[in-house]
């Protein structure tokens, strides 16, 4: 149902002791499927032998019982949640990247994005490399063990390496009996640790994982900080660290991270309902109640209803039921998907005069839908607020935005959104409130390449960025089209 | 997570001309699936020829395209949910029951629990029947199929089947190229039907059902009615209604239902924020502000927030990934498993005096585990608000409730579990607020025999309601256990 | 490839003290496989409780190494495997058919198939009984059930159902913690026992499944006996012994058994053998090699060159991978699906006068494409000898043989069908052999009334015996042939 | 139940239109899968876009209907059969190996094995190679790529680079819009290429492959020999022809290929034959009848029987379907595992004098239990007579031939191991007859290193040849065993 879509979510352990890895990882990245559900991937490493097991599916389904068990006990491990495209069903390009090299193993997961990974490619082919993915975590792989023969030691190689490759990444590495995790000079997406009361220490991409697991936050990884874990403790490599000025994405705290996740020192719950609130300052309304678009609406609708005084009520029940294949070859479509997925309450809606939360828009198509249920439902005016500002430009930093032409907000003016969509008003929120949101001043700290504001990085020569990867799957597409 | 379980949803389609019928009712029964998690079955009749197919497994993993496909066409589906028991893996007793006789087909799908099933299978075995599963179903379906052979139609057979089987029992039966719908006399369990646009009747157990199919609710059916739908259209057999006073399942509102659903006329969410502000205003407190244990304590705790004027906040973020196994053979158990399904948001509840609303405690486990977490996340007052009365005795028609020894309300007073959990104050629903929640009188036209209330039925003879069935299970859990 | 199948194979243990009977069934129904690959199942008794499972697929593929283990330990254990037919998938018919009631459990798996089915199914509908499947062996144990209410013992009931029932039925039954095992009056179905060391009583279709499980072989069960096997050791009841002439099936020893098996005292390898000799006895032929079609025709080729003198020669490849699904959807059907199995060494054949060895033919089609091989092999003479008199009449007794129409010999003489199928000459076993191939007189002890002898028992009066489900099947069919 | 395993099997297509080769490719790994059981895989090139699929498992079992449709249509297809290891699972080594890269796709398969793939290795990872599997088909796609970048032509990359690696190699490339296929220039493992009648070429190890997709044999692809299909039709370059004497592996007469395969213009089955009578001739003995172990030494058993005139007869029944895993975690193992695949027919051996020919003794312990089970049944007198000489040496060329500490031919004399397996007598094939066998005179065109002859090629300087994926076993290995 989504148009937006994180590419990854990232986990690490390292334990002084062998210990069940595999069994917490799989623990971390439960709580990280949110990031991606696609496919899902656990490496262990047991004294630089590295075991591991990666595939298509959730990760209850891909690591069941007993094929934890097969990774084994050790003392490091890492794991890697990836997002969901429809009908792909592509294994290759699942995480860890595991490099079986005889002399020097290494095994990596990835959050975010190259920008000049096709460029890199491109020469380390005219080198001779060879590339068995379409992803570009191997394109860093293979710059990492180059560097590595160029290097005292596997750190100078990763310090090297974050010179080499440019964009968005957040990386763990097993490497040389190491877990290694290395967050780019922007700091585009989050990465935190912490440690368990017995000492073990844990990364992950958010620190809802760090709960999970058990694990204290200890802090966020500095933007262009390599953290090393080993058999000496923590050791913290701060060279890169403030050559870039800091640039989180907005759309971690807009969108894909949990709102129990403390980011860069902001609540993410927090930060959702302060967006809320200003919505409500700057675009108040005549209405009866607030409802929400669950679940990421939720909580701006509470700082909504906070701050207007209007009540908050639950429009929707939300089927919680995960069915990813609803249509099959014969079916005559009588049913419509989004109603599959979300009911509106009538009971609440019916008479009402409405103001309706989400936290986004991109294409429109699916709040164009949501919009009929309600005004099929009975609600009497619907006054949509959207806790972002409009999307109008693509994302080279590992978010799957649409590209430009298919964004609603880059074609049409909002009075133009509101009528397409049906609304009596329409309100986006204001660089000034997602700064506010953000808990900084205006483009300062963050991201907003997409809502219009400077991309923080050289842009990629190839916009069409991965063209190799696209050939392929407009392949498999029409295949599937064909069914 | 819970103690306390629905057995089952059901879903039925009468269609005037061949379609895929299969392919709605899978719809319909995603809609169900919190009713049941077990397993979950489709039979399809195509002109007195019935194919089906039930396994272990949610709607959408034994239902994939192909299943569905190789149902067919036809003019009358049902469909069937059933709930989820640790370790079970029983698809002997999975739904719809199906009776392939040479002279007439019977399929049968059922919610609710006979109270003279034991006696009913006893007779029925003396007289030589026999029965391939535990499930009290089966019985129901030997009783019509021998009336069927002293009555002059399949009608005449079900209405007389009502007056031997006792109990709880929404079905829905395929007989006759006829879809025929009953509700006990009592009405215990919902069972409502609608129609759609291009004519074909729907029947559900609830209205969320009829809703994502894209059927216009009709009304409910009545206690002691029979609906039949066949070539002729809709037409009820009202001989057995009013014969019992009207005890739909206080649950139903409580917890099972979606609160998009309709029930009797009361809506399910309204239900609920009704039983919030009731508990409010009997038992106020000073507090900052006002969580939920989601998903079901939410909408009380908005009743609460409005009517006491203290904020809502989302104090938990719970994981929607269903995950049925997290304990691998060799794991130390450091995790919680509470933990990895609901984590506080510590930026919400540090330092703050909590309303903790939950829709009902059971055995206590698992608020225990709960008030432990956000004692943890730094909650200063934790005073729980329990959106339906104590529960203090086992019920027999349909819930798989704790038996009696289990059940802390019914061991310990008020007083006693506030000090068990570690609660600064503790209070549940009044029987009063119950009634106004029910939108009744006290005691008027629902069973609360689980709060206290009288039991409106006969009782087993045999409480030890599923001997043979216990044997069995006992079995597998030793094995299980084993593992 | 075959136009000629058994139903099934079945297995039976009875141990004195609890065992992993399950594992142990696993074993013999692996030696009997080759007698159905449609489905299999294993029910185990522990005191009376019965659990089981059943699906379809070979042994291995249903019992992984977990499912045994689910199925505990017992004293008692009966399995069964079914045989394959295109396209079908029908879980529903697999046996062991297990009867779940309270008071007398009752586990029951058959080899053969009942003449009067339709008729006792009917009666026992009449009087209300209600069938779950469309299988023979389900009207059997509601016989026995019924019988049982009437009778004094469980033997008592099963000896009163042989006078009821009619037909070919080997059955091996769990019931009131004892074995008991039946073999019909005229003794249609092969069915032994034997002895393990360690004192487990084991009883299977064919001793090929004793060998394997290391048991040593006893004796057969004689027709119209009973066995039992329980706490006081073996007990037989020969009562309905030497009420009916012995009918064993001739197919068992031309085709089904599997060579190592002794059936009825007889060598089942030693029957094919002399079948061969009396061939090459009564239609010898100038040839340079003889051939055989594998795997059932290498014996009998072995018997005809021995005895003429001409020397045997392996003329096929056989493909041993089983690959059940060969044609996708968008296949173009260049291949030759004979020849995907059976491979023509034309090393061996070419420019040579061949003995073609076969054991029957039915439809004629396979033969046909097979003969094609050969001479597209370069054959120069093709001289085919099949060991079994031409098939003219249909099966009742539980082999699925095409209906009369489909019989080549049954519409051809034998001069026609050498022009059919490319033949330069032809010939078939005479009676006189077929008797001499089982150790006996002609028409003495052995039926073969699919050859045009006399059938042994009354027909069915509904000769299209499974006109329900039929109904069903060609549901299904059309719904795979669209596909 | 063998100690001795071929690596693997490859096919290719190319079609000059676009096709379904995959379904083709399919058939044609079906008939190749005796030559490797533990996993397959397909790669499909359309216009350099290449598309594959590869898993753990049988064809039919990887490759269901379903799989193949998304493989789509093309012009050019290989295939790869992996030979089968207890336990291991391993999915990444599975072939085709396939590069993405942006600008030269290529896919691989080979069958064989490179003697200095570990210092090639060592020298590509020195320049910064990285290795995902721990495959040497992995290093000769690295050179291969490495070579294009400094040829003119991809022909000419493969030709330099195989001057570059040595050892055993059979290989089907995709490159460039081009099928090219290279065997080594001793010609250890067999291929050959045929043409239809539709005009698309085949090439496979074996011609079995190409008879059964329907392909007239046109050649041997000779050692040394690159033959190109493309556009243009086929192109041989022969540069590398001549350059070091042919060495086909003996063991693909004796052991690996079917019978029905030529190669190199024997027919495997004659060449089965005439060790079977060049033992009769240099062996004889008196005995009653001849048997062989099933499949393998049937053609020689039948050679021996012609030649001596002693009556062959047929031993043992084989179980012919494939159940990977027979044991239990729990499981007492009263059963004999060689019994449950071999059951001797006692009507045939008892109380005879026996010849007993197998293909080969590896280590010895499987026919010591296969002796035991003819003992058992009856056996009067058991002469061993074994078609080929004794193995005493390692194999580096494909074949996984055990370690030489686990050779009893390596540790004993004949007469010691006639004693050790408990035989009246025993005789190996002479090496003279082997010539024979293979058309040949001694130790002219095939290699038999691993029976004492001269190593054609270096051999590996870490004889420890798969140090790396060694290590990884042992660590999997434990935990199996553990289990």
């Amino acid at each position: 149902m989504r148009n937006i879509n994180e590419e990854c979510g990232i986990f690490g352990i390292y334990s002084p002791i062998d210990t069940d890895v595999a069994q917490t990882t799989y623990y971390g990245l439960y709580a990280l499927q949110h990031r991606g559900q696609e496919s899902c991937g656990i490496a262990v490493s047991d004294n630089n032998i590295i075991t591991y097991f990666k595939d298509i599916g959730l990760v209850h389904e891909v690591f069941i019982p007993e094929r934890i068990s097969t990774l084994g006990e050790g003392k490091i491990a890492i794991g890697h949640v990836r997002y969901c495209t429809t009908g792909s069903n592509d294994r290759i390009n699942a995480q860890p990247i595991v490099v079986n090299n005889l002399t020097r193993s290494l095994a990596l997961v990835h959050n975010g994005n190259l920008v000049n990974a096709y460029e890199l490619r491109k020469e380390l082919e005219e080198e001779g490399a060879i590339f068995s993915t379409t992803s570009d975590t191997e394109v860093i792989s293979h710059i990492i063990i180059r560097e590595r023969l160029k290097s005292d030691s596997i750190e100078e190689a990763i310090q090297k390496t974050m010179h080499i490759i440019q964009g968005a990444y957040s990386l763990s590495v097993i490497a040389e009996n190491k877990l290694i995790v290395v967050r780019d000079m922007h700091g585009f997406r989050p990465l935190s640790f912490g440690k368990t009361e017995d000492g073990r220490y844990i990364v992950a991409s958010e620190s809802c994982a760090l709960d999970v697991v058990g694990a204290k936050f200890i802090r966020d990884v500095s933007p262009g900080e390599i953290v090393v874990f080993d058999e000496q403790g923590i050791h913290s490599i701060t060279d890169n660290c403030n050559l870039a000025p800091s640039k989180i994405c907005a759309f971690e705290y807009i969108y894909f991270s949990r709102g129990d996740s403390i980011i860069n020192g902001r609540s993410v719950y927090e930060a959702r309902r302060t967006a809320g609130q200003c919505l409500a300052k700057h675009f108040p309304v005549n209405a009866d109640i607030v409802i929400a678009v669950p679940d990421s609406g939720i909580d701006a609708a509470l700082g909504y209803a906070e701050e207007s005084g209007i009540p908050y009520n639950i429009g929707f029940i939300k089927n919680r039921y995960v069915a990813r294949t609803f249509i099959s070859a014969g079916q005559k479509e009588r049913e419509n998907k989004v109603r599959l997925k979300l009911n509106p309450i009538s009971a609440v809606v019916k008479g009402k005069r409405l103001v309706l939360i989400d936290d986004s828009i991109v294409r429109g198509t699916t709040s164009l839908k949501i919009i009929q249920l309600l005004r099929n439902a009975g609600a009497k005016e619907i006054h949509m607020r959207v806790s972002a500002p409009p999307i109008i430009n693509s994302c080279y930093y590992g978010v799957d935005i649409d590209i430009k032409e298919g964004l609603i907000a880059a074609k049409y003016s909002i009075k133009e959104i509101e009528k397409i969509l049906g609304l009596d008003s329409l309100a986006f929120l204001s660089h000034d409130c997602l700064a506010k949101m953000l808990n900084t001043e205006v483009n300062k700290g963050y991201c907003c390449a997409c809502f219009g504001g400077e991309y923080p990085t050289i842009l990629p020569q190839n916009r069409d960025k991965n063209k190799f990867e696209s050939k392929i799957n407009s392949k498999k597409k029409a295949y599937y089209e064909k069914l």
